[in-house]
């Protein structure tokens, strides 16, 4: 059992270095949780998992320019510094790393990574470069805080699948957790973005989460076609919302390519524009 | 002091995982030399190095594939594995770890690694890509050995810059060991190539390092001119030897970039092409 004890609070890579360093030749574990800050519980549904499974935990919160486009909310991205510091101290968090810009990116960067496999799909299809960006701010933080374990929630399961993709392919020695999709009662996926939602619309919200159940079941009855399973899901989405589909896409999971028939590890995975808000929402087929 | 043991030589990424772990777990510091094998003295000078400042010496040999341009010489880069072991253990290297093509690269990398600063100079100018394939062979080589300091000789001083630069850049934590050219007596840098040397060439061949001397002594007596210093070198070149001179350049180091004046840590690096021999050799002026 961990002793309670206060949360470091390190804004520079030095002190982060002398924390894990120290952490390190103490053979303690570390379970890291990288966010990009204003807290919500599906963060600390991480921390929390974390905290099970590890000595210490580690947690950054950086908004990270690399992976905003030119015409992306990186200047209005939300921000709660002291709002983030209380939750992640209050989820079992030990070490709070919140470095600036320039301290991340202290000059230009000598090398650009560009991920090549499963960007041009579901989110990342309009957001070219974002996962370059992820790509290397996480080969960073990977490296600054030296994690056994990192965690992810799978409500971003194209950035679970690319952060899978990454570590094995450049062999970072790191197990990826990836962490269930916390929802509220009725089954919607929660998100910062549901408090966008008309009264009606929040509603009906809970029925793309019964799309993808509907999915699953027919699968697990024996549905190997993924158009049939796409179109179920559409059906189910037009007749049942008023916000319009964006897309209904099923691909190999973590190598987000295309399949003829849904056999091994699948995606299906959906996002519906609303008036204010846009949701996304997906289910993993693990047969 | 080691005491003497047989050397581990190992050939798969699970085995040498284990093998650092333990390492790791005893808290013993890890030295790496990461080489392509064919190993002569300038190798062995960095093992040794290694064997010095760290508990664990271990050294890779892989020719990797992704260094090579396609009219290179990657099928036919000279390999002699048995003689390599021998020299290796004598060198006092712990854990030789040799894997094969497809243990380093089993499928598809989803994530292309582009050195952006450094490459297009010296000899990187005729090797598009070259520096892309070292940095990723050398990214996943560090996650797989975990080293504290990694060993590289300078007689390939701009892969030094590079690897310098790819490290701050992406916050690996290693220290880079940039090691001394090995010299003849004459003052000739060690090559496997002065072989191919004609006994005329090879009496000449030390006025390549005079150059450099000359030049390194104007430096300390004020001159800041780079072109000047160029100029000196190029003159002494031309007047003491039969071979052409491919460049001589002078850069700012590590970055590699042009200076108007000689300050700071600069690089002054040369390659002639002899009948069957292209010879290279640097001096870094570091006031």
């Amino acid at each position: 059992m961990k002793t309670a004890q206060a949360m470091s609070v390190t804004e520079t890579k030095q002190e982060i270095r002398a924390l894990v360093s120290r952490y390190k030749k103490e053979g303690k574990s570390i379970g890291f949780v990288p966010t990009m800050g204003y807290l919500h519980e599906g963060h600390l549904a991480l921390a929390k998992q974390a905290r099970k499974e590890n000595d210490i935990v580690i947690m950054s919160i950086f908004v990270n320019p690399l992976q905003f486009g030119p015409n992306e909310d990186f200047d209005r991205y939300p921000r709660d510094a002291e709002g983030d510091r209380h939750k992640a101290e209050a989820a079992g968090v030990d070490v709070l790393f919140i470095p600036s810009v320039k301290e991340m990116y202290p000059r230009a960067l000598s090398v650009q990574m560009t991920v090549t496999k499963g960007t041009d799909v579901l989110c990342g299809r309009k957001r070219p470069g974002h996962f370059d960006g992820v790509a290397t701010v996480l080969s960073k933080l990977f490296h600054l805080v030296q994690p056994d374990r990192a965690y992810f929630g799978l409500k971003d399961a194209q950035q679970v699948a690319v952060v899978e993709n990454l570590v094995r392919d450049l062999d970072f020695p790191i197990d990826i957790v990836p962490c269930p999709i916390v929802r509220e009662p009725d089954g919607l996926a929660k998100s910062s973005r549901n408090v966008y939602l008309s009264e009606a619309e929040r509603k009906e919200a809970p029925e793309i989460y019964k799309s993808l159940q509907l999915a699953n079941k027919a699968v697990e009855q024996g549905e190997r076609n993924p158009e049939k399973v796409i179109s179920l899901v559409k059906a189910h989405l037009s007749a049942h919302l008023s916000g319009k589909i964006d897309y209904v896409e099923l691909y190999s999971y973590p190598d987000l390519e295309p399949v003829h028939a849904i056999h091994g590890r699948c995606i299906l995975a959906v996002a519906v524009q609303f008036e204010k808000a846009r949701l996304i929402d997906n289910i993993i087929f693990a047969e």
